[in-house]
Protein backbone atom coordinates (compact mmCIF):
# COMPACT_ATOMS: atom_id res chain seq x y z
CA UNK A 1 0.00 0.00 0.00
CA UNK A 2 0.97 3.45 -0.78
CA UNK A 3 2.55 5.75 1.96
CA UNK A 4 1.52 9.31 2.41
CA UNK A 5 4.00 11.05 5.03
CA UNK A 6 3.48 14.50 3.95
CA UNK A 7 0.49 17.28 4.45
CA UNK A 8 1.07 18.27 1.02
CA UNK A 9 -0.17 15.66 -0.65
CA UNK A 10 -2.65 16.47 -3.12
CA UNK A 11 -5.00 13.35 -1.47
CA UNK A 12 -4.38 15.47 1.74
CA UNK A 13 -6.19 18.45 0.19
CA UNK A 14 -8.90 16.49 -1.56
CA UNK A 15 -10.36 14.66 1.25
CA UNK A 16 -10.61 18.03 3.68
CA UNK A 17 -12.57 19.03 0.67
CA UNK A 18 -14.32 15.88 0.77
CA UNK A 19 -15.55 16.50 4.40
CA UNK A 20 -15.80 20.80 4.23
CA UNK A 21 -17.70 21.33 0.86
CA UNK A 22 -20.80 19.62 -0.23
CA UNK A 23 -20.54 21.43 -3.82
CA UNK A 24 -17.21 19.53 -4.06
CA UNK A 25 -18.99 16.12 -3.07
CA UNK A 26 -21.68 16.79 -5.43
CA UNK A 27 -18.63 17.50 -8.39
CA UNK A 28 -16.60 14.71 -7.62
CA UNK A 29 -20.02 12.15 -6.78
CA UNK A 30 -18.41 10.80 -3.79
CA UNK A 31 -18.59 11.59 0.03
CA UNK A 32 -16.20 10.43 2.96
CA UNK A 33 -17.28 8.31 5.84
CA UNK A 34 -15.01 7.95 8.75
CA UNK A 35 -14.50 5.55 11.54
CA UNK A 36 -14.62 1.55 11.89
CA UNK A 37 -18.25 1.65 12.13
CA UNK A 38 -18.95 3.43 9.55
CA UNK A 39 -16.32 1.72 7.04
CA UNK A 40 -17.55 -1.44 7.95
CA UNK A 41 -21.45 -1.02 7.26
CA UNK A 42 -20.12 0.40 4.02
CA UNK A 43 -18.65 -2.84 2.94
CA UNK A 44 -21.51 -5.20 4.41
CA UNK A 45 -23.93 -2.80 2.42
CA UNK A 46 -21.61 -3.51 -0.82
CA UNK A 47 -21.25 0.71 -1.14
CA UNK A 48 -18.59 1.29 -4.08
CA UNK A 49 -15.60 2.09 -2.00
CA UNK A 50 -13.17 4.06 -4.42
CA UNK A 51 -10.27 4.30 -2.04
CA UNK A 52 -9.78 3.69 1.65
CA UNK A 53 -7.31 5.20 4.01
CA UNK A 54 -6.18 3.72 7.33
CA UNK A 55 -3.21 5.24 9.60
CA UNK A 56 -0.39 3.25 10.71
CA UNK A 57 -1.64 1.88 14.05
CA UNK A 58 -4.75 0.92 12.09
CA UNK A 59 -3.22 -1.28 10.49
CA UNK A 60 -1.22 -3.01 12.94
CA UNK A 61 -4.42 -3.33 14.77
CA UNK A 62 -6.77 -4.60 12.42
CA UNK A 63 -5.30 -7.21 10.22
CA UNK A 64 -9.02 -8.79 9.34
CA UNK A 65 -10.35 -5.59 8.15
CA UNK A 66 -7.10 -4.37 5.96
CA UNK A 67 -7.72 -8.12 4.33
CA UNK A 68 -11.58 -7.36 3.50
CA UNK A 69 -11.03 -4.02 2.23
CA UNK A 70 -8.39 -4.75 -0.03
CA UNK A 71 -10.69 -7.34 -1.69
CA UNK A 72 -13.53 -4.14 -1.81
CA UNK A 73 -11.69 -1.16 -1.79
CA UNK A 74 -10.97 0.36 -5.66
CA UNK A 75 -7.68 1.12 -3.66
CA UNK A 76 -6.26 1.28 -0.32
CA UNK A 77 -3.70 3.93 1.38
CA UNK A 78 -1.99 4.21 4.45
CA UNK A 79 -1.35 7.27 6.25
CA UNK A 80 1.27 8.40 9.08
CA UNK A 81 -0.90 8.62 12.23
CA UNK A 82 -0.31 12.33 12.65
CA UNK A 83 -1.28 12.89 8.75
CA UNK A 84 -4.49 10.89 9.75
CA UNK A 85 -5.10 13.37 12.61
CA UNK A 86 -4.52 16.29 10.30
CA UNK A 87 -7.15 15.01 7.69
CA UNK A 88 -9.68 13.45 10.77
CA UNK A 89 -13.30 14.79 10.47
CA UNK A 90 -13.57 13.49 14.85
CA UNK A 91 -11.64 14.36 17.28
CA UNK A 92 -10.15 10.92 18.39
CA UNK A 93 -9.65 9.54 14.83
CA UNK A 94 -10.06 5.45 14.56
CA UNK A 95 -7.71 5.74 11.56
CA UNK A 96 -9.95 4.71 9.06
CA UNK A 97 -11.31 6.51 6.23
CA UNK A 98 -13.66 5.80 3.24
CA UNK A 99 -14.30 7.72 -0.16
CA UNK A 100 -17.48 5.81 -1.13
CA UNK A 101 -19.65 6.62 -4.53
CA UNK A 102 -22.90 8.31 -3.79
CA UNK A 103 -25.38 6.48 -3.04
CA UNK A 104 -28.65 8.29 -3.93
CA UNK A 105 -30.56 7.01 -6.81
CA UNK A 106 -32.99 7.83 -9.58
CA UNK A 107 -36.96 7.65 -7.99
CA UNK A 108 -38.73 4.40 -9.15
CA UNK A 109 -42.05 4.81 -9.15
CA UNK A 110 -42.62 0.78 -10.48
CA UNK A 111 -41.24 -0.01 -6.32
CA UNK A 112 -43.69 2.36 -4.48
CA UNK A 113 -46.62 1.26 -6.65
CA UNK A 114 -47.69 -1.49 -3.95
CA UNK A 115 -48.32 0.28 -0.89
CA UNK A 116 -45.06 1.74 -0.92
CA UNK A 117 -44.21 3.92 2.08
CA UNK A 118 -42.08 7.49 1.05
CA UNK A 119 -41.08 10.38 3.07
CA UNK A 120 -40.30 13.50 1.42
CA UNK A 121 -38.22 16.27 2.97
CA UNK A 122 -38.49 19.83 2.55
CA UNK A 123 -34.97 21.71 3.39
CA UNK A 124 -34.50 20.52 6.32
CA UNK A 125 -31.63 22.26 7.21
CA UNK A 126 -30.11 20.89 10.60
CA UNK A 127 -27.50 17.03 9.62
CA UNK A 128 -27.98 15.74 13.67
CA UNK A 129 -31.78 15.78 12.14
CA UNK A 130 -31.48 14.13 9.17
CA UNK A 131 -29.02 12.07 10.44
CA UNK A 132 -31.96 10.58 13.04
CA UNK A 133 -34.56 10.60 10.18
CA UNK A 134 -32.69 8.42 7.89
CA UNK A 135 -31.96 6.41 10.67
CA UNK A 136 -35.51 5.95 11.82
CA UNK A 137 -36.79 5.63 7.91
CA UNK A 138 -34.64 2.82 7.70
CA UNK A 139 -35.73 1.20 10.91
CA UNK A 140 -39.47 1.52 9.90
CA UNK A 141 -38.23 -0.19 6.18
CA UNK A 142 -39.65 3.49 4.85
CA UNK A 143 -39.04 2.36 0.74
CA UNK A 144 -37.39 5.73 -0.63
CA UNK A 145 -36.51 8.93 1.60
CA UNK A 146 -36.62 11.99 -0.64
CA UNK A 147 -34.86 15.14 -0.25
CA UNK A 148 -35.29 18.28 -1.94
CA UNK A 149 -31.97 19.57 -3.21
CA UNK A 150 -31.84 22.39 -0.74
CA UNK A 151 -32.25 20.12 1.90
CA UNK A 152 -28.50 19.76 4.16
CA UNK A 153 -26.17 17.76 2.22
CA UNK A 154 -27.49 13.84 3.24
CA UNK A 155 -23.59 13.21 2.32
CA UNK A 156 -22.27 15.41 4.97
CA UNK A 157 -19.81 13.99 7.93
CA UNK A 158 -22.40 14.66 10.39
CA UNK A 159 -25.28 13.26 8.93
CA UNK A 160 -23.32 9.79 7.47
CA UNK A 161 -22.46 9.60 11.38
CA UNK A 162 -26.10 10.20 13.03
CA UNK A 163 -27.66 8.08 10.67
CA UNK A 164 -25.21 5.47 11.98
CA UNK A 165 -24.63 3.61 9.03
CA UNK A 166 -28.52 4.28 7.32
CA UNK A 167 -27.45 6.38 4.45
CA UNK A 168 -25.71 3.45 3.05
CA UNK A 169 -28.92 1.15 2.89
CA UNK A 170 -31.81 3.53 3.01
CA UNK A 171 -32.89 3.96 -0.67
CA UNK A 172 -32.86 7.82 -1.42
CA UNK A 173 -33.23 10.01 -4.22
CA UNK A 174 -32.61 13.79 -4.50
CA UNK A 175 -35.12 15.70 -6.44
CA UNK A 176 -34.55 19.51 -8.27
CA UNK A 177 -38.25 20.02 -8.30
CA UNK A 178 -40.21 18.21 -5.44
CA UNK A 179 -43.92 19.30 -5.87
CA UNK A 180 -43.56 18.14 -9.54
CA UNK A 181 -42.58 14.68 -7.73
CA UNK A 182 -45.07 14.67 -5.67
CA UNK A 183 -47.55 15.33 -8.92
CA UNK A 184 -46.42 12.07 -10.25
CA UNK A 185 -46.24 10.37 -6.82
CA UNK A 186 -50.27 11.01 -6.80
CA UNK A 187 -50.97 8.95 -9.78
CA UNK A 188 -50.34 5.81 -7.22
CA UNK A 189 -51.09 6.41 -4.23
CA UNK A 190 -51.98 9.39 -1.33
CA UNK A 191 -49.83 12.61 -0.38
CA UNK A 192 -49.87 14.36 2.80
CA UNK A 193 -48.38 17.59 3.69
CA UNK A 194 -47.44 18.07 7.71
CA UNK A 195 -48.35 21.04 8.21
CA UNK A 196 -51.30 22.70 10.87
CA UNK A 197 -53.78 24.32 8.39
CA UNK A 198 -57.42 24.94 7.86
CA UNK A 199 -58.76 21.37 6.36
CA UNK A 200 -55.28 19.53 8.33
CA UNK A 201 -56.55 16.26 9.45
CA UNK A 202 -54.66 14.82 12.32
CA UNK A 203 -52.62 12.25 12.26
CA UNK A 204 -54.67 9.59 14.23
CA UNK A 205 -57.40 10.19 11.57
CA UNK A 206 -55.36 9.98 8.30
CA UNK A 207 -55.79 6.72 6.30
CA UNK A 208 -52.55 5.82 5.61
CA UNK A 209 -52.86 2.63 3.81
CA UNK A 210 -51.79 1.66 0.57
CA UNK A 211 -49.24 3.98 -1.46
CA UNK A 212 -48.47 7.00 1.20
CA UNK A 213 -46.23 9.46 1.06
CA UNK A 214 -45.46 12.00 3.85
CA UNK A 215 -43.93 15.34 3.42
CA UNK A 216 -42.04 17.10 5.95
CA UNK A 217 -40.25 20.81 5.89
CA UNK A 218 -37.80 22.84 7.23
CA UNK A 219 -37.33 23.29 10.77
CA UNK A 220 -38.34 26.75 11.07
CA UNK A 221 -40.92 27.76 8.11
CA UNK A 222 -42.11 23.79 7.50
CA UNK A 223 -43.41 23.27 3.78
CA UNK A 224 -43.38 25.40 1.19
CA UNK A 225 -46.88 26.81 -0.66
CA UNK A 226 -46.33 25.01 -3.55
CA UNK A 227 -45.12 21.27 -2.03
CA UNK A 228 -48.48 21.71 0.48
CA UNK A 229 -50.22 22.20 -2.78
CA UNK A 230 -49.17 19.67 -4.53
CA UNK A 231 -50.02 17.07 -1.76
CA UNK A 232 -53.47 14.82 -1.87
CA UNK A 233 -54.51 16.01 1.78
CA UNK A 234 -53.08 17.84 5.04
CA UNK A 235 -51.81 16.25 8.72
CA UNK A 236 -50.99 17.40 12.10
CA UNK A 237 -49.32 15.80 15.08
CA UNK A 238 -52.29 16.67 17.34
CA UNK A 239 -50.39 18.26 20.55
CA UNK A 240 -51.22 20.10 23.87
CA UNK A 241 -49.13 22.54 25.94
CA UNK A 242 -47.74 25.51 24.73
CA UNK A 243 -45.09 24.12 22.44
CA UNK A 244 -45.63 25.32 18.93
CA UNK A 245 -44.55 22.04 17.42
CA UNK A 246 -42.30 19.27 17.50
CA UNK A 247 -38.75 18.56 16.16
CA UNK A 248 -38.63 17.50 12.54
CA UNK A 249 -36.78 14.46 13.77
CA UNK A 250 -39.64 13.84 16.05
CA UNK A 251 -42.41 15.01 14.12
CA UNK A 252 -41.02 12.82 11.32
CA UNK A 253 -40.64 10.27 13.37
CA UNK A 254 -44.26 9.83 14.08
CA UNK A 255 -45.18 10.01 10.84
CA UNK A 256 -43.12 7.14 9.76
CA UNK A 257 -44.39 5.19 13.15
CA UNK A 258 -48.01 5.24 12.17
CA UNK A 259 -47.31 4.97 8.22
CA UNK A 260 -45.56 1.49 8.77
CA UNK A 261 -46.84 -0.03 11.96
CA UNK B 1 -28.75 49.52 35.87
CA UNK B 2 -25.55 48.92 36.42
CA UNK B 3 -22.87 48.98 33.87
CA UNK B 4 -20.11 45.94 33.48
CA UNK B 5 -17.47 47.32 31.11
CA UNK B 6 -14.64 45.16 32.64
CA UNK B 7 -13.75 41.26 31.47
CA UNK B 8 -12.41 40.69 35.00
CA UNK B 9 -15.37 41.64 36.73
CA UNK B 10 -16.05 38.61 39.17
CA UNK B 11 -19.62 38.14 37.68
CA UNK B 12 -18.04 37.60 34.02
CA UNK B 13 -16.54 34.38 35.18
CA UNK B 14 -19.47 33.40 37.02
CA UNK B 15 -21.70 33.64 34.24
CA UNK B 16 -18.74 31.88 31.90
CA UNK B 17 -18.43 29.07 35.09
CA UNK B 18 -22.65 28.55 34.62
CA UNK B 19 -22.39 28.02 30.90
CA UNK B 20 -19.37 25.64 31.44
CA UNK B 21 -20.09 23.74 34.62
CA UNK B 22 -23.00 21.53 35.70
CA UNK B 23 -21.52 21.19 38.67
CA UNK B 24 -21.35 24.54 39.75
CA UNK B 25 -24.83 25.19 38.07
CA UNK B 26 -25.99 22.14 40.42
CA UNK B 27 -24.18 24.20 43.69
CA UNK B 28 -25.42 27.46 42.58
CA UNK B 29 -29.06 26.25 42.06
CA UNK B 30 -29.33 28.06 38.39
CA UNK B 31 -28.69 27.78 35.44
CA UNK B 32 -28.35 30.51 32.45
CA UNK B 33 -30.51 30.88 29.21
CA UNK B 34 -29.52 33.31 26.42
CA UNK B 35 -31.21 34.98 23.66
CA UNK B 36 -34.70 36.95 23.36
CA UNK B 37 -36.95 33.57 22.48
CA UNK B 38 -35.33 31.66 25.51
CA UNK B 39 -35.48 34.69 27.98
CA UNK B 40 -39.41 35.60 26.96
CA UNK B 41 -40.08 31.98 27.33
CA UNK B 42 -38.53 32.44 30.68
CA UNK B 43 -40.21 35.63 31.65
CA UNK B 44 -43.87 33.98 30.19
CA UNK B 45 -43.55 30.78 31.57
CA UNK B 46 -43.02 32.36 35.28
CA UNK B 47 -39.36 31.12 35.88
CA UNK B 48 -37.70 32.90 38.82
CA UNK B 49 -35.05 35.16 36.83
CA UNK B 50 -32.26 36.03 39.75
CA UNK B 51 -30.56 38.16 36.90
CA UNK B 52 -30.62 39.58 33.68
CA UNK B 53 -27.87 40.76 31.74
CA UNK B 54 -28.43 42.56 28.21
CA UNK B 55 -25.79 44.30 25.90
CA UNK B 56 -25.83 47.79 25.31
CA UNK B 57 -27.24 47.20 21.73
CA UNK B 58 -29.82 45.13 22.70
CA UNK B 59 -30.97 47.88 25.47
CA UNK B 60 -31.14 50.35 22.83
CA UNK B 61 -33.28 48.24 20.31
CA UNK B 62 -35.98 46.20 23.04
CA UNK B 63 -37.39 49.01 25.12
CA UNK B 64 -40.31 46.74 26.03
CA UNK B 65 -38.86 44.19 26.88
CA UNK B 66 -36.28 45.78 29.13
CA UNK B 67 -39.70 47.24 30.90
CA UNK B 68 -41.12 43.76 31.43
CA UNK B 69 -37.36 42.24 33.07
CA UNK B 70 -37.02 45.31 35.19
CA UNK B 71 -39.95 44.30 36.58
CA UNK B 72 -39.73 40.69 36.98
CA UNK B 73 -35.80 39.99 37.25
CA UNK B 74 -34.27 40.49 40.49
CA UNK B 75 -31.75 42.56 39.13
CA UNK B 76 -31.01 43.84 35.97
CA UNK B 77 -27.29 44.53 34.89
CA UNK B 78 -25.25 46.05 31.13
CA UNK B 79 -22.48 44.39 29.66
CA UNK B 80 -20.30 46.43 27.07
CA UNK B 81 -21.14 44.59 23.41
CA UNK B 82 -18.21 42.79 23.31
CA UNK B 83 -17.85 41.92 26.42
CA UNK B 84 -21.41 40.54 26.26
CA UNK B 85 -20.04 38.16 23.41
CA UNK B 86 -16.86 36.97 25.55
CA UNK B 87 -19.64 35.82 28.13
CA UNK B 88 -21.81 34.88 25.48
CA UNK B 89 -22.31 30.58 24.52
CA UNK B 90 -23.45 31.54 21.06
CA UNK B 91 -21.37 32.70 17.93
CA UNK B 92 -23.42 35.51 17.01
CA UNK B 93 -25.08 36.46 20.52
CA UNK B 94 -28.12 38.52 20.69
CA UNK B 95 -27.29 40.61 23.94
CA UNK B 96 -29.80 38.98 26.32
CA UNK B 97 -28.87 36.46 29.08
CA UNK B 98 -30.87 35.40 31.96
CA UNK B 99 -29.80 33.94 35.30
CA UNK B 100 -32.52 31.80 36.32
CA UNK B 101 -33.37 29.63 39.58
CA UNK B 102 -33.23 25.34 38.51
CA UNK B 103 -36.95 24.77 37.87
CA UNK B 104 -36.86 20.63 38.47
CA UNK B 105 -38.82 19.54 41.43
CA UNK B 106 -40.00 17.14 44.24
CA UNK B 107 -41.91 14.02 42.34
CA UNK B 108 -45.87 14.43 43.01
CA UNK B 109 -47.38 11.35 42.88
CA UNK B 110 -50.54 13.29 43.50
CA UNK B 111 -50.20 14.45 40.56
CA UNK B 112 -49.99 11.24 38.45
CA UNK B 113 -52.04 9.19 40.38
CA UNK B 114 -55.10 9.29 37.72
CA UNK B 115 -54.21 8.77 34.29
CA UNK B 116 -50.90 10.31 34.86
CA UNK B 117 -48.27 10.01 31.82
CA UNK B 118 -44.52 10.04 33.18
CA UNK B 119 -41.11 9.35 30.94
CA UNK B 120 -38.38 8.22 32.62
CA UNK B 121 -34.92 9.12 31.20
CA UNK B 122 -31.19 7.26 32.87
CA UNK B 123 -28.39 8.29 31.64
CA UNK B 124 -29.61 9.80 28.77
CA UNK B 125 -26.12 11.58 27.38
CA UNK B 126 -26.54 13.33 24.34
CA UNK B 127 -27.63 17.42 25.06
CA UNK B 128 -29.70 17.35 21.37
CA UNK B 129 -31.31 14.03 22.74
CA UNK B 130 -32.68 15.51 25.49
CA UNK B 131 -33.55 18.97 24.25
CA UNK B 132 -36.16 16.89 21.86
CA UNK B 133 -37.50 14.69 24.07
CA UNK B 134 -38.17 17.55 27.00
CA UNK B 135 -39.63 19.45 23.69
CA UNK B 136 -41.43 16.38 22.44
CA UNK B 137 -42.96 15.70 26.13
CA UNK B 138 -43.87 19.10 26.29
CA UNK B 139 -45.78 18.90 23.29
CA UNK B 140 -47.53 15.95 24.48
CA UNK B 141 -48.71 17.46 27.67
CA UNK B 142 -46.79 14.84 29.70
CA UNK B 143 -47.22 15.01 33.57
CA UNK B 144 -43.41 14.72 34.20
CA UNK B 145 -40.08 13.88 33.28
CA UNK B 146 -38.25 11.98 35.32
CA UNK B 147 -34.22 12.20 34.96
CA UNK B 148 -31.59 9.90 36.42
CA UNK B 149 -28.25 11.73 38.15
CA UNK B 150 -26.00 10.36 35.43
CA UNK B 151 -28.23 11.89 32.47
CA UNK B 152 -26.85 14.93 30.74
CA UNK B 153 -27.11 18.12 32.69
CA UNK B 154 -31.22 19.30 31.53
CA UNK B 155 -29.28 23.01 32.16
CA UNK B 156 -26.57 22.90 29.62
CA UNK B 157 -27.06 25.86 27.43
CA UNK B 158 -27.49 22.98 24.60
CA UNK B 159 -30.22 21.86 26.06
CA UNK B 160 -32.11 24.35 27.28
CA UNK B 161 -31.62 25.63 23.67
CA UNK B 162 -32.77 22.64 22.01
CA UNK B 163 -35.86 21.71 24.12
CA UNK B 164 -37.07 24.94 22.22
CA UNK B 165 -38.07 26.72 26.14
CA UNK B 166 -39.51 23.44 27.09
CA UNK B 167 -37.34 23.26 30.01
CA UNK B 168 -39.24 26.01 31.67
CA UNK B 169 -42.78 24.68 31.52
CA UNK B 170 -42.29 21.05 31.30
CA UNK B 171 -42.58 19.17 34.57
CA UNK B 172 -38.88 17.99 35.73
CA UNK B 173 -37.74 15.44 38.37
CA UNK B 174 -34.11 14.38 38.80
CA UNK B 175 -33.56 11.05 40.81
CA UNK B 176 -30.31 9.68 42.60
CA UNK B 177 -32.42 6.25 42.67
CA UNK B 178 -34.54 5.68 39.61
CA UNK B 179 -35.19 1.81 40.23
CA UNK B 180 -36.99 3.08 43.84
CA UNK B 181 -38.65 5.40 42.20
CA UNK B 182 -40.39 3.51 39.48
CA UNK B 183 -40.97 1.01 42.45
CA UNK B 184 -42.95 3.33 44.20
CA UNK B 185 -44.71 4.62 40.84
CA UNK B 186 -45.50 0.77 40.80
CA UNK B 187 -48.30 1.17 43.32
CA UNK B 188 -50.46 3.65 41.19
CA UNK B 189 -49.85 2.50 37.94
CA UNK B 190 -47.77 0.50 34.90
CA UNK B 191 -44.42 0.96 34.16
CA UNK B 192 -42.89 -0.03 30.80
CA UNK B 193 -38.98 -0.62 30.18
CA UNK B 194 -37.85 0.36 26.56
CA UNK B 195 -35.92 -2.81 26.05
CA UNK B 196 -35.32 -5.42 23.56
CA UNK B 197 -35.08 -8.57 25.62
CA UNK B 198 -37.12 -11.58 26.06
CA UNK B 199 -40.96 -10.95 27.39
CA UNK B 200 -40.78 -7.73 25.53
CA UNK B 201 -43.99 -6.75 24.10
CA UNK B 202 -44.46 -4.55 21.02
CA UNK B 203 -45.63 -1.13 21.40
CA UNK B 204 -48.37 -1.64 19.66
CA UNK B 205 -49.58 -4.41 21.82
CA UNK B 206 -49.09 -2.44 25.11
CA UNK B 207 -51.84 -1.69 27.29
CA UNK B 208 -51.33 2.40 28.08
CA UNK B 209 -54.40 3.20 29.72
CA UNK B 210 -54.06 4.69 33.29
CA UNK B 211 -51.10 5.92 34.88
CA UNK B 212 -48.43 4.94 32.82
CA UNK B 213 -44.75 5.09 33.34
CA UNK B 214 -42.37 4.56 30.54
CA UNK B 215 -38.60 4.45 30.70
CA UNK B 216 -35.88 5.05 27.84
CA UNK B 217 -31.83 4.53 28.62
CA UNK B 218 -28.68 5.28 27.38
CA UNK B 219 -28.36 6.20 23.97
CA UNK B 220 -25.61 3.07 23.59
CA UNK B 221 -26.46 0.89 26.88
CA UNK B 222 -29.95 1.52 27.28
CA UNK B 223 -31.39 0.65 30.36
CA UNK B 224 -29.72 -0.90 33.61
CA UNK B 225 -30.90 -4.38 34.43
CA UNK B 226 -31.64 -2.37 37.68
CA UNK B 227 -34.21 -0.04 36.13
CA UNK B 228 -35.66 -2.61 33.81
CA UNK B 229 -35.94 -5.37 37.07
CA UNK B 230 -37.75 -2.29 38.61
CA UNK B 231 -40.17 -2.04 36.07
CA UNK B 232 -43.61 -3.64 36.22
CA UNK B 233 -43.30 -4.55 32.39
CA UNK B 234 -40.72 -4.53 28.58
CA UNK B 235 -41.63 -3.36 25.42
CA UNK B 236 -39.89 -2.89 22.21
CA UNK B 237 -40.55 -0.50 19.06
CA UNK B 238 -41.02 -3.12 16.22
CA UNK B 239 -38.63 -2.82 13.40
CA UNK B 240 -37.24 -3.62 10.28
CA UNK B 241 -34.36 -3.81 8.41
CA UNK B 242 -30.83 -3.87 9.36
CA UNK B 243 -31.38 -0.95 11.88
CA UNK B 244 -30.28 -2.06 15.17
CA UNK B 245 -32.20 0.95 16.94
CA UNK B 246 -33.72 4.06 16.71
CA UNK B 247 -32.19 7.04 18.19
CA UNK B 248 -33.12 8.04 22.09
CA UNK B 249 -35.04 10.69 20.70
CA UNK B 250 -36.79 8.99 18.13
CA UNK B 251 -37.85 5.96 20.54
CA UNK B 252 -38.70 8.52 23.07
CA UNK B 253 -41.07 10.48 20.79
CA UNK B 254 -42.68 7.20 19.72
CA UNK B 255 -43.60 6.06 23.26
CA UNK B 256 -44.92 9.30 24.23
CA UNK B 257 -46.70 9.23 20.95
CA UNK B 258 -48.25 6.15 22.09
CA UNK B 259 -48.86 6.83 25.65
CA UNK B 260 -50.83 10.42 25.02
CA UNK B 261 -52.94 10.09 21.42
Amino acid sequence: MELISSKENKRIKYLKKLFSSASFRREEGVFAAEGLRLCSDALRSGAEVVSAYFSQSFIEKNPDFIDEAQRKAGECLVLRDNIFSAVSDTKTPQGVLFVIKRLDKSFDFDKIKNNGKVLALENVQDPVNLGTILRTAEAFGVDTVILSRDCCDVYAPKVVRGSMGAVFRQPLHITDDLPALIGDFNRFGTSYAAVLDRGSVPLTECDLNGAVLSAVGNEGNGLTPETIAACTRKLYIPMRGDAESLNVSAAAGIILWEMVK
